[in-house]
């Protein structure tokens, strides 16, 4: 029997049910991951073995729907045993803290679900991504340029690999990498691994990422704020080698970019005009939350169409009744991309630049203030050869969150990220006394 | 003078005024998307021009921030410009309409701001993602394997032609391609754009998306619903052949998987689980909302891990307390990795396999009924030519949204994507007055 519409009934089809469910999700959202979440008195994580969590969620999807306070109880339980990177002490990653104008914004992206490849599916936010890369731009010292939000710093590493490439050999594209001769990546050993992982990706081999005599060196990758230590490449003198050889200059700023918000701590990336492309992640320092990253371009010539395009006929047509030029889809090897622009927008519009900047003076600030208190305590060297035993009490008791890693010949340490400007220097002594306390018998 | 804590006043780090901007503009997204932007009697788009709509929306950045009232004020015109991709006369795109389990899935995901890299920072979501896959899989008639959660489509289709090339030359990883033979992808011109995207971005060269004479054929690409026409290759018959010659059966079914939950129509598909890899998007048919795309493979070696892993230090730390298996980032070329697997989850517990089934029934039942009341009609054949004008006169008019393009040696015609299981007959007749009364006149 032909099934009609009257058959097909779907629980969560009808707006006015839907509406309230979603209305009654945001209340457990706001109060356990927003309250209760940044709450310094509670847990930054709920820790559970594998398989008590496995239980405990009731993972398992089935041929039948739920009702809804039991799908209601699943938000909580999702919530209740993520962990809390909102917390003023998970010092874990390079990103932390919440920004309320940049969440808005993400509920609004979400809503409104659509995808930045042409005008009429985006008309807002191909305007808007244009200004936000264009404002970014203008801190690197560019006044004209191309860019794209990319899924992560990595993709936009890696595009950056395909441009420097294509614009030495543009046969690659058609050709492959067999028409031409061996080439060659430079980059520092402490720079990010994705520039490996790109290298491979994209049919270099990992073992160009190293000097090979007889290739041909066509990339520099340098970092701004390196994972580990936060290091800056000295991009200046880079550049005068770069300038000589001809080579691409790309600079890894996923972490550090933001650095260009702040008149203090600029100088860290002088030069970084010289540059023919720069990856930065407003979501690492600016706290704009997950995923806000970019790929910002020197280059005037379109290459980014020239190098990525396909011109599929059904999305990019010519004979459109717009300028098709604001159709940018074809500027990226994605074809559905998110809406990544819309919370830094609205962010910025909301603190300004000055508020920007404030962030990024306030976390070297915090990060100068711990170093100095670090230094006042007597033992915190011996700590590093006990980082996973200190770890996994740490989890277990969920008082906060910190990374640790070993680096070249020097055993564990920790590696705490410090960005969110919801933290204070209490956090900070917190973050002292309870490595202590933790690591006191070890 | 040393900036002290005090100092750094930002008007949103307060968590009370946070919260309360995030309400207020909670409210405005369900008014202005969630109701009125699925109100049939509303517009689904507000056109303007692109200079006009630069100057209504004041997009420029500035150092101060913005007060409250008007940055409420933003959030409601971002929303009133952009297209109503929800709207029950949205039939522009392969992904249209509403779920508000998975919208609430989307919002918790965004307020949890984490990344599906490590067990310790995504606890829940390692799991969770895991749990997804298995049911995908499960559907496509693989008991084990492996997968991954995709920056889109695009990105499932390149992993698996880097997951195959690997295979059959592990030293493409270190090497490049240069110490490979010429390589060749085998799928039809009916493909999505993404394969010689990602075939350029990879190396291997456009070029060497078809049959090229002395090189090693390693690739051959099926498409499971192509993206105009919505056809679907006899896997079968080509997994027939991939077996003679040992080559990696990749399906794209970004927009035919979907039909896999239907026990009328997944006969679509049949012999789907003797492929290698299946691309799966199940934000277009099902609803969940951009961006959800998974990769599926048969795979049970960990050549996910084998390819694309670089063992980066301060994240997959080896002397963790936990079972480092866990840590899946090693797996994605991607770093920070969006958590995509909870909106799905969570609108699957909802209506259940039964529910998902009823959908991908509904959308097939409705695009029967358009084609059997199209051929009632006289002068749907004359519409091809003018497509591009009556496209114009629909936007402009913001009545609805249909996608035109060529095909081979036909001229314009329309697209229409039915998907939505919140459409009914009546949208899709007055697509039909709505397409005849546009262009009654050309």
């Amino acid at each position: 029997m032909e099934p009609t519409v009257g058959d097909l009934s779907d629980p969560l089809i009808n707006h006015t049910e839907g509406q309230l469910f979603l209305h009654e999700a945001f209340k457990i959202i706001v109060e356990e991951v927003l309250c209760k979440g940044t709450d310094v008195k509670e847990k930054v994580c709920e820790w559970k073995e594998p398989e008590e969590l496995a239980l405990l969620l009731d993972l398992e999807l089935r041929e039948k729907g739920e009702q809804k306070e039991k799908l209601l109880q699943r938000v909580r339980d999702v919530a209740k045993y993520s962990v809390k990177t909102s917390h003023p002490r998970f010092f874990n990653q390079q990103f932390a803290g919440v920004d309320y104008h940049s969440l808005a914004g993400r509920f609004l992206s979400e809503a409104l679900n659509t995808n930045l490849f042409t005008y009429e599916v985006a008309p807002v936010f191909v305007l808007m991504e244009a200004e936000v890369l264009r404002g970014l731009r203008e801190l690197v010292g560019w006044t004209e340029g191309d860019g794209l939000f990319c899924p992560g710093g990595s993709t936009s590493n890696m595009y950056a690999l395909n441009l420097a490439r294509y614009r030495l050999y543009p046969e690659v594209k058609s050709q492959g990498l067999w028409s031409l001769p061996r080439l060659t990546i430079f980059t520092s050993p402490e720079s990010h691994y994705s520039v490996k992982k790109g290298a491979a990706f994209m049919g270099f081999g990992m073992d160009n990422v190293i000097f090979v005599k007889g290739a041909v060196p066509h990339f520099v990758s340098c970092t701004s704020g390196t994972t580990v230590q936060g290091a800056f490449d000295p991009l200046d003198r880079i550049a005068d080698v770069c300038d000589k050889h001809k080579l691409w200059l790309h600079v890894d700023a996923a972490w550090g970019g933001s650095v260009l918000f702040s008149k203090k701590h600029r100088h860290l990336m002088k030069g970084v005009n010289r540059a023919n492309s720069v990856a930065w992640n407003p979501h690492k320092m600016l706290v704009a939350g997950l995923q806000c990253s970019v790929l910002l371009l020197k280059d005037t010539t379109n290459l980014l169409k020239k190098c990525h395009g396909a011109n599929a006929s059904y999305l990019f047509q010519q004979d459109k009744f717009y300028d098709v030029n604001l159709d940018i889809g074809d500027k990226s090897v994605q074809c559905s991309r998110k809406v990544d622009c819309l919370k830094l927008w609205l962010m910025w519009k909301a603190v300004g630049s000055t508020g920007l900047e404030q962030r990024v003076d306030k976390a070297f600030f915090h990060t100068r203030y711990l170093v100095e208190q670090m230094k006042k305590r007597d033992g915190f060297q011996l700590l590093r050869e006990v980082a996973p035993v200190i770890k996994e009490r740490m989890m277990k008791q969920g008082t906060m969150m910190v990374g640790y890693q070993p680096l070249g010949d020097r055993v564990n340490f920790f590696r705490i990220t410090i960005l969110s400007p919801l933290i204070s220097q209490k956090d900070l002594d917190f973050f002292l006394d309870e490595i202590e306390r933790l690591g006191n018998d070890v």
